[in-house]
């Protein structure tokens, strides 16, 4: 039996024993048969009851790994409720990113706290990389780098690996210094497994090789080990060139999914760390700010159709159509929104193709407005019988659907440049903008053909 | 300077260098300064005619890399304009389960063309891969693992190695396995980097690692990466236990990405392929179909509010209110929704939960239905000063938001269950949902009360 067969069998007979109430069998389970990532991943499925009741049952020794597998938002739940003594104990055996990592949820006074508790090598360590903003290359470093000089044999080096007995994980790479430690290049663990003992540093060390700043954007690293299939790479001062630490595949992967999820969360106007079994209450909160931002849009809206109240009152069809004109260009505007967040998350747009994607979109806009208008159009026709009203719904359409698309692909790129979260803002804009147009498009011609 | 600023040194120049119309430059940068990587996301960031030259300009050698590095929209479009010939040379430097992702996307009678250029090893292999389906982990998987016999010693295991000259890429275990080829357990590099030469296999490998089977979804084989760190992990034939191949980090991170974007684009009726910048004529097309089916949820809408256009003659302020309605019962549904198909997306919600989650969110429904009844009502009595309208959109406000919570969470549930994908029908269905009910509910009401 594999494994993975082992895992879900075991995570079977936990949430029997649950049930029952077997608490020391949980107990069991939790803090042997489990490893820490699944206990965290089983944490974060658990709505707060019985999240509660599993947190309590894990040992004090297995709380630091399973604490650093854990969400954000569940490390905050968590650390909330630790003394700094817990917190400081919990974080004895994590890598240095991962004790900045849990640090940063922590309120500033605490951090002190528990930075005092630790040896002062660590704190240093810590220090450092707590010195980078959370989503730089900086605060994403670890510092466990295995060094070498460039003038040692590989016998040599491989005596030194042999009396530390172990490695960091995901060590791909020892990292090559001088004296002054400034980063050479990189000697892949790989290539010492097939040279000759006698073969010098130098001779088979790669100094081409991609180093990453301190300073870079965290989605900026993601890129580039996405796209040079990396597993670690060197961070490495700007201006000094000395070695600060290693950025790993497993830290980028979650940038990787945080990153995306963040796009996908924030058009609704959630957050990503959203926790998927927060309290009602605290879920409630949050999301009533959002329905509260789209209210306005909505009265704002309400105002223009109020412009045209003599309109409507007059010819009663209007209201029965005009969702139609609003809901078509929301739908075509969402679409170019969504692309251009995408593609603006994955790098692909910048000043050299902009425009190109400006006319592109413009085009779209035309020839979906001119089609659709058509199909409405005829559809009102045989509907209402009114000539009039028919053609006035297709010009709508049309306007609407232009000026949809255009927003669609401008709004992201002005809120990017004036440094505003496009997933967030993007599309309650965006939906002012077609509610707003689609409405006084279609009402005004209306006003406009009948008086 | 490090290498990341040299590359997009490099970029400009190629960017002044296209535009100057300078090919033979263009052509030394493509071939000899930049990385396969690089190039092929020069080629997706590119509109279609300056993507016709740069492809043109690529050197035959270099088409291969480039090619697997490239979006499966892309290589579709690049394959569609190659021989067989060029295809299968194309092919002759990548790794199976890159020249297996590749075949896919052509049509059958051309794969099996560019088969039978192979060598008879070689086509076993990538025959291998594609019995599998695309999104399984067999799929997935690579053939080129490094296997050794447990009973013999790390010098033994070395010298071998020494005479291989070189490992394939991501290796950071070598496989374990019997005579029968059933697979045992792996032997991490770097133990055999710190651990004295005299010593076996078994004494060092281990046994309790995470195997994949070969029917495995993708998503799922992504989950176990994420959550366990993993570079690598060994693919085993579920029923014989026999080793076929192994997966790496690289393959899954695209995974990781194609899920993430896939959420993200489906909810707005986008391929997660779809080609930032295909020809206008293609992706309105692709989207035009998307709005139509769009614009008969409106038209179903429309139907809804022509029940009531008597209600609506009699009282024009209800056409000015009805759109606040449906829009905070979409705005609210579509945060429930988006919640559930991240959750489903990460694995966090099964059977044991759901039931706390659709209560939560009913109690979710309430609370922000009540909330913003109150806040509506008010500033309808303040615009109208009508009691009898703002008591009526506080109540369909409170329905409609109780029904669109609830309707996001059943969707993605449901729609999984008769597996459609949650993430394409169910913003279309609950738009639907909430615009009908919405409507349906203040206009209703206030036919009612009226009358």
């Amino acid at each position: 039996m594999s494994r993975g067969q082992h895992q879900s069998k075991k995570l079977k007979s936990l949430g029997a024993a649950l049930e029952s109430g077997a608490l020391a069998q949980v107990r069991r389970i939790l803090n042997s048969d489990l490893q820490a990532a699944d206990v965290a991943h089983l944490l974060e499925s658990s709505p707060p009851k019985e999240r509660n009741l599993l947190w309590n049952l894990i040992e004090d020794e297995n709380e630091g790994e399973v604490l650093h597998n854990l969400s954000d938002e569940l490390q905050s739940w968590v650390l909330n409720r630790m003394s700094v003594q817990e917190v400081a104990n919990a974080m004895t055996d994590l890598d240095t990113d991962d004790v900045a990592d849990l640090l940063q949820n922590l309120p500033n006074t605490v951090t002190q706290e528990v930075l005092t508790t630790m040896d002062s090598q660590d704190r240093a360590r810590i220090e450092a990389v707590l010195s980078y903003p959370e989503d730089s290359a900086g605060g994403l470093m670890n510092t466990d780098t295995v060094t070498v000089r460039p003038d040692i044999t590989l016998e040599v080096v491989l005596r030194y690996l042999r009396r530390h007995r172990s490695l960091p994980e995901m060590t791909d790479n020892l990292l090559v210094v001088n004296r002054h430690d400034e980063f050479i290049g990189i000697l892949p663990i790989n290539k010492i497994l097939v040279s000759d003992a006698d073969t010098t540093v130098r001779e088979i060390m790669s100094t081409d090789i991609i180093t990453i700043r301190a300073t870079m954007e965290d989605t900026g690293v993601a890129q580039i080990f996405e796209r040079h299939d990396l597993i670690s790479a060197p961070v490495v001062d700007e201006k000094s060139g000395k070695l600060l630490g290693r950025i790993t595949i497993d830290d980028v992967v979650d940038v990787i999914r945080e990153d995306a999820d963040h796009s996908l969360m924030s058009m609704a106007g959630l957050d990503e760390d959203e926790d998927t079994f927060a309290p009602a209450l605290k879920t409630s909160r949050r999301r009533a700010i959002w329905l509260g931002i789209n209210l306005m849009t909505a009265f704002l809206a309400s105002a223009v159709i109020s412009i045209f109240q003599g309109t409507i009152d007059q010819v009663v069809a209007l209201a029965v159509l005009m969702p139609i004109v609003a809901s078509m260009g929301g739908v075509a505007g969402s679409q170019t929104l969504t692309l251009i967040i995408r593609g603006q998350a994955i790098g692909h747009i910048d000043s050299s193709n902009v425009r190109w994607l400006l006319s592109r979109e413009f085009l779209v806009g035309i020839s979906n407005g001119l089609l659709w208008a058509i199909v409405v159009a005829c559809a009102t026709y045989f509907w209402f019988s009114d000539i009039k009203i028919s053609l006035i719904i297709g010009a709508a359409i049309i306007i609407n659907l232009i000026v949809a698309v255009m927003a669609g692909a401008f709004l992201p790129l002005w809120l990017k440049r004036i440094k505003v979260d496009p997933a967030l803002a993007g599309s309650v804009l965006l939906t002012t903008i077609t509610d707003v147009v689609g409405f006084f498009a279609f009402l005004g011609l209306a006003a406009g053909f009948y008086f």
